[in-house]
């Protein structure tokens, strides 16, 4: 029951009204009895100076933000986590007595996830198909986690040098192997993908089409130790991951993702676990109530 | 069940988190099945920019505010009613659009619970003790209801000039007499309170004494056709409610003031009436297991 003493959390993105983290966070709110409320709120791009106003004033203890607001609201914040510095992005706000600190946990997600599913990560080798912003989490947060490499495939488009830039950048702060490769190189693609123990798809490819990140020829050749990720989770099974699963791979869709970025920004505002698996199976009958749409956290 | 759709309204003062009004709205957003909530936020005297900021651009559906911003927010919004004008002072924002109109309905709060209670107001001679906020409310919304005279009387002191003023102001618009007494003058006092309909106390003596806003001997001349008003609603029957009922006058305690500003916002908002019953009950529970303080809608 809300009353005067209630916190409000929220989701700031454009649009937001279609997200599952209202659902998320308020089940696991009432799962510890934490007296706490989680709104989506749409906020039209323009209007991102006037919400932080609104979150310092208003005394909002927290929020979760997605498109278009993860990198256009890094200067407006008090304090970044290092994770959030490495990618000049925030999904997570918390409110610290007026000071807004911003995190990333769209990244760890993914590896939260695997590690909770029974996945070791130190010393893996690990191919990211995708660089935008997931794709950008994923190889930030993997360094974190003592990965033997990571090998980044992305087209090789006017943002590739962006990209290299940014990996040289990230390499000044870490000891792991970081690639980068154009997508266009198949050869270089197939080898990597023999060589990985865990391949992550961050393209968006495989949401509303029925294709896949890797060429049907190259996924016909991973073995059944490898590890694939799609952090697509709407279809729950993309033909990526069922070609995968046909060839013996344990796969992995984005459902996971989703929740164990919620679950991190729980903990870094509640300081206590989200109740996980009350959670994914609330999501997992939304999500198969729903039409196959573009979907957001 | 909250979700991305879930409407936010909320309750805006410094201090706030004792506030009732969350109940109140949400029993009544339940009881139509509303998905909307309402929270309470405490928001610092010098936040109040950053807030009305916040509540554009997050677009929150609508909000109370009390202490200390009732007059403050006035110059921020975009429009005012008729009785949010006439005592330029706010207790009740709606988002329209993105443009902030405000309301009073602390006034109206009390006359609208005379009515719902078989008090007919047409034609009533009324006196008003107090011109604070809550007096110089009543006194305006008393011009909507068709009353034959308002009589004030307020303490002879550094505001007594201002609200004459304000009174001068306010005769321009209606033809109902208003007129400004000395609290010190008793013998005006005696011959208003044995002559006057409806008395209403608009001060906070008896919230935290026995004291009364008339003196005993006054209230003992008092007869059963009159109707005593006390804005206060903790204690629940203060002396002066309880001698004016040992009189055999018809007397109300301030919840269903407190009720009925609520009610009024929720119509303003919603379109809808609150369940009053419901409310009432649920209201007076809270309110009995509380000790004697202080209290704020």
């Amino acid at each position: 029951m809300i009353d005067g003493q209630t916190a409000l959390f929220g989701f700031i993105a454009h649009p937001a009204k279609h997200s599952r983290s209202p659902r998320m966070h308020n089940l696991s709110f009432d799962y510890w009895g934490l007296n706490a409320r989680y709104l989506a709120f749409d906020v039209a791009p323009d209007q991102l100076v006037g919400t932080l106003a609104g979150i310092r004033s208003m005394g909002i203890a927290g929020v979760n933000l997605s498109m278009p607001f993860k990198q256009t609201v890094v200067p407006l914040l008090d304090g970044l986590t290092a994770r959030a510095q490495r990618i000049q992005a925030v999904n997570t706000i918390k409110n610290e007595a007026g000071k807004l600190i911003g995190d990333s946990t769209d990244g760890a997600g993914v590896f939260q996830d695997l590690q909770h599913q029974g996945m070791r990560l130190t010393n893996q080798h690990i191919m990211v198909l995708g660089a935008g912003g997931a794709g950008k989490a994923i190889i930030a947060a993997a360094l974190d986690y003592n990965v033997a490499s990571v090998t980044v495939f992305k087209r090789h488009n006017e943002r590739y040098a962006g990209v290299q830039q940014w990996l040289d950048q990230l390499r000044t702060t870490t000891t792991v192997p970081l690639k980068l490769c154009a997508y266009e190189d198949q050869q270089r693609m197939q080898q990597i993908a023999c060589t990985s123990d865990l391949i992550i798809n961050a393209t968006n490819i495989g949401m509303t089409t029925a294709g896949t990140p890797l060429p049907s020829a190259i996924i016909r050749q991973l073995r059944s130790q490898q590890t694939v990720y799609d952090v697509i989770y709407q279809p729950l099974e993309t033909t990526f991951l069922r070609l995968a699963r046909q060839q013996g791979c344990a796969t992995h869709n984005g459902l996971g993702m989703l929740i164990w970025q919620g679950a991190l920004a729980f903990e870094f505002w509640t300081g206590k676990p989200m109740p996980i698996q009350q959670v994914r199976q609330d999501m997992l009958a939304s999500i198969q109530a729903l039409p196959l749409i573009a979907a957001q956290a």
